[in-house]
């Protein structure tokens, strides 16, 4: 079986079922594309599928090829140099909406490579994204280009959008999975981006050239997402998003997924919380965050966040505790700082002259009162 | 050994030892308040105590408990009616900064019984709340009063003014737990605050009348605030904040411990987002989700949030598939649609015209399109 019958078969295929049809993905699995292909032109019944002759002889996949070559659009498909390993998990992952599967291939614009994205993270959220949502994805993903992540989105408005500027102006790379052909542009609005996309960076999509955009079609563009990424940011979804079905295949696919919260206030940030209190997402605040779960094993380990440092943080053992035990208003005697700290007097005095040197005390009348420094 | 001695030993013992000190803790629960107090006054040596001596010319618990009486104050101690038993807890939980142990016993002020409070819940976060966890903690405190749970903060400016003002507001009981002795006000802005609680609900310190806030009884204070309620709510902390010691102790008394989120570029949650990260808190944004965590089993699991209902919640699975089949711009046919939706013709004529009916489709010279409600 030739590469180039593989190929013909499988953009035929994908001319006549929807992205993620499932049943048409196990026949390829367990047959083969051309064995299916050839299948479905000689009237051979598979009961897995069905009504998929009335359009077999408009198909012309051969036609199909050359035409997208013409607007510099490829076709990468299981086996090719290209392939992104990751997409094969969908063999395995459960289907969602019944849609599911390997793809049988993608059709691809623009000069990046295809195969170079699986250290990459999704960064997906609500359309209706708010200020606040707007401004987190954008530094995430600008953080996160700058780190050598790649990100990958829609091509949506709110979240999306802010994903793919702030990655572009990380200065890194960015790629967006459409639900459409990668040919066309959804939203109008978003034109000059896509055409800057295909132009420097990549656009793909399961759908073939020319396709228009459909619900079932973004449900299967998904999976996608969630499949060509180590994992999955949502920034802002509201209980009935979109972004919280990419969240899903995340999860399906054992992909590392990850919510940025907000206010409560916030019915933008909705889903997300209750992705966390789920316990499906991991709350993520930056990058910093991001990469200590997606890096390998230690490489992004970070302190844990603290304030910056105070006077207080420079004494020793002995010295914090006499100074836990000085009221926070007013004074009190060596004897007493003692007895409330617990320690011999000489001692006390001796550290209390100490704590005077370190701008945290001071004496008045041989009585002992902490000075604003102390306070902070 | 009558209670009565019991009582005196231990107001004299609270007079001559820190809230929270461990060593002493530990002797009265192995000896007895009596025979402890007894070693020190005939000048036994105790190994696990140092310095206790100089002073004890100076107690008079009797004369203390009169004192108190008189201002309205009484000593709560293990054994009596009032003593709420989660304060038990605290004989098992390890310590923190070397802090720890049940307390010899409470100093009590107001109206309320002090056993009334395991179903309450702790709210507690930063003195320097922003408006946003102001109104959080007010909306929370509220609505808990109104389902007749107890709110339990310290007396600090920020979440917890806010916490008793909201559960006042509620219509709820609400208790105060101070770093210093109840009858004296820290801070003098919350004087209003604090004599209301103490004339019509509670206000409560292991730390004798008269003692002065500082430090170490701050320290000690936050185990009394997680040990006296089922679970301690944070609501803003910065990666610094005393609430953190708070919500070190619910963490160690096995209560429940939840943070309510906030935007990440608030330093004022950061705290609480790092103990969520690190999965010591749930994530919390209302009322609702706190009672699903401490209701009693099945009491309070709440369904998931979901959006308002939208037409296209109302169709059967196959109109569904059909709709999802129909391009988000322009039509298709019913031969089209067919084939993308994967349905046989003759159901397809049928649905679109229950979907037209519906509102949610409509046919223009044969092609279908999708209705703006389909679009919602």
């Amino acid at each position: 079986m030739s590469a180039e019958a593989e190929r013909l078969a499988r953009v035929a295929l994908s001319r006549l079922v929807e992205p993620g049809h499932l049943p048409t993905a196990r026949l390829v699995a367990e047959l083969g594309a051309v064995e299916v292909y050839d299948a479905l032109l000689t009237r051979t019944r598979l009961p897995q599928l069905h009504d998929l002759g009335p359009r077999l002889a408009e198909v012309e996949p051969r036609r199909d090829l050359e035409q997208a070559h013409r607007l510099g659009i490829r076709f990468v498909m299981p086996g090719d140099d290209e392939w992104p390993s990751g997409l094969d998990d969908l063999a395995l992952a459960e289907p969602l909406h019944g849609r599911g599967g390997v793809p049988l291939g993608l059709w691809v614009r623009g000069p990046g490579r295809l195969d170079a994205w699986s250290r990459s993270l999704a960064i997906v959220g609500a359309r209706s994204a708010t200020t606040y949502g707007v401004q987190v994805a954008g530094d995430l993903a600008a953080g996160l280009a700058r780190e050598g992540r790649g990100v990958v989105s829609g091509a949506a408005f709110g979240i999306d959008l802010a994903a793919h500027r702030g990655a572009l102006g990380g200065g890194g790379a960015t790629l967006a999975v459409l639900a459409c052909g990668v040919d066309r542009v959804y939203p109008e609005a978003h034109r000059a981006l896509l055409e800057h996309l295909a132009a420097s960076q990549l656009v793909v999509s399961e759908a073939p050239v020319g396709a228009a955009p459909m619900r079932v079609r973004f449900l299967a563009r998904n999976r996608l997402i969630a499949a060509l990424t180590a994992g999955t940011v949502v920034v802002e979804a509201a209980v009935r998003s979109g972004a919280l079905n990419t969240a899903n295949w995340a999860g399906r696919l054992n992909r590392l997924l990850m919510g940025v919260p907000g206010p409560v206030s916030s019915a933008a940030s909705q889903g997300v919380h209750q992705l966390i209190r789920a316990g499906g997402a991991q709350l993520v605040t930056d990058v910093a965050d991001v990469l200590e779960l997606v890096g390998s094993a230690g490489a992004h380990l970070q302190a844990p966040a603290r304030g910056a440092d105070r006077p207080r943080d420079l004494v020793t053992t002995a010295q914090a505790q006499l100074l836990d035990a000085v009221p926070i208003r007013g004074s009190d005697s060596v004897l007493g700082l003692a007895r409330a700290a617990g320690l011999a007097e000489d001692t006390v005095v001796v550290e209390l002259e100490r704590l005077e040197t370190l701008g945290l005390l001071e004496r008045r009348d041989d009585r002992w009162h902490l000075t604003p420094a102390a306070l902070v």
